[in-house]
């Protein structure tokens, strides 16, 4: 059996969603709780990396049960949440063919990020946000922002040291909300760089409007601003196909 | 010198506001900062106490530091907040004469209860609200409400096993709101009995509109409703004089 599950996490306590030996991460807290109630192994594939510390407000992964157990996609949801922690949350469940691979029907995603954009600290929100003491002017931010919208080669806004070679990515969207002392940072893409989103607030933040498009063409990641930490980021929406 | 502090915290890891013995206290992390700052012995009193894993929108207390270190109002937020942790924020600072009482500048207080009302785990506030699956009536929490507005002995909504003897206390505002998912219950007096807000609130949810002004005359704990989890609780409001 085959499900397709929505999910959404706080990623504070895990080491991003991939397993990896002896970390939590939120892969291997899946596998453990769908092994838990399939009663044997069961194979969990996600529909995008994320790093330790991001969180997904909407997440798409496959759930394979390899014993034929069938649970009816509508009681999973409940029963996996009965047997996950209280940071991991299953929003629903579908069941599909045993060769849906998810990867195959992502059209796009859109991530967030947001900072808490105040001299003073919030409590409430300290491991869902990132703290950033001086105004920041969402309206030049935008101005930057535009910028990076459409097909570019975005070498600049990729973390150094990856192995990637084609860093051509189409940004669908780009846009800086305040709401009082929150500002979020939007981008839509067909896919992303490691570090893409983290880099652009950086930049956003630190380069002005106008040097945007000349960090850009520079293809350097040392012309772009800073990456910012992992805490405010998150994967809002994923587009399916 | 002594100061009147505005703070916030995230009760979740700790044991309540009052300092106790080897336990995590929001009083002991205060004295402690405070004494990395002034350099020598600070007294911390605060305006309430509060239960382990109960938070604080907006909370009072006075710090007396005992060595003669004078640091400027404006400054010592910045100094406290850089000294605290994430989860406790000094909000504003204001010199006080040495006979300064906190507790003699109390004129009320407002506290409020967050739920979370769904079926489906929300993981970005599971230690800031109570879940609670079944859709809640709230106009009909309301009409409950009403009844406990004004002046009575509120024995029946007192944690059994305290040693107050006065119950009577008034109570000058009592409402339940709804904001899609969440439901906020919201409650002013001029004093709190232990646990009364948590007590009031299992109320509002378990027992009928009609049967509320009895509970209240019957004077026993039994014939309210379930005591809801601290972690939805926050001190939401200090009406100093």
């Amino acid at each position: 059996m085959k499900y397709l599950l929505k999910l959404s996490y706080l990623g504070t306590n895990y080491c991003g969603f991939q397993v990896q030996p002896d970390k939590p991460t939120i892969q291997g807290t899946l596998c453990k709780a769908a092994g838990d109630i399939f009663k044997g192994k069961c194979l969990v594939t996600g529909c995008s990396r994320t790093d330790s510390g991001v969180h997904a407000n909407e997440y798409y992964a496959t759930l394979e049960s390899t014993n034929g157990t069938v649970i009816p996609e509508e009681r999973l949801p409940y029963a996996l949440n009965t047997a996950l922690p209280e940071d991991i949350s299953i929003l629903s469940a579908e069941k599909k063919d045993d060769d849906y691979r998810i990867r195959e029907h992502i059209a796009g995603k859109e991530y967030m990020y947001k900072i808490w954009n105040s001299k003073i600290k919030n409590p409430f929100i300290s491991d869902r946000s990132w703290r950033y003491p001086q105004t920041l002017d969402v309206s030049r931010m935008n101005e930057g922002a535009k910028h990076i919208i459409g097909t570019h080669d975005f070498t600049s806004f990729m973390a150094a040291g990856s192995d990637i070679t084609d860093c051509v990515r189409t940004v669908t969207d780009c846009r800086v909300q305040r709401d009082g002392d929150t500002v979020t940072v939007y981008v839509s893409a067909d896919g992303f760089l490691y570090n893409m989103v983290r880099i652009i607030t950086g930049t956003l933040i630190e380069i002005p409007p106008e040097d945007i498009k000349s960090v850009i063409e520079s293809k350097r990641r040392d012309s772009a601003g800073l990456t910012v930490p992992a805490c405010g980021l998150y994967l809002n929406r994923v587009f399916l196909k």
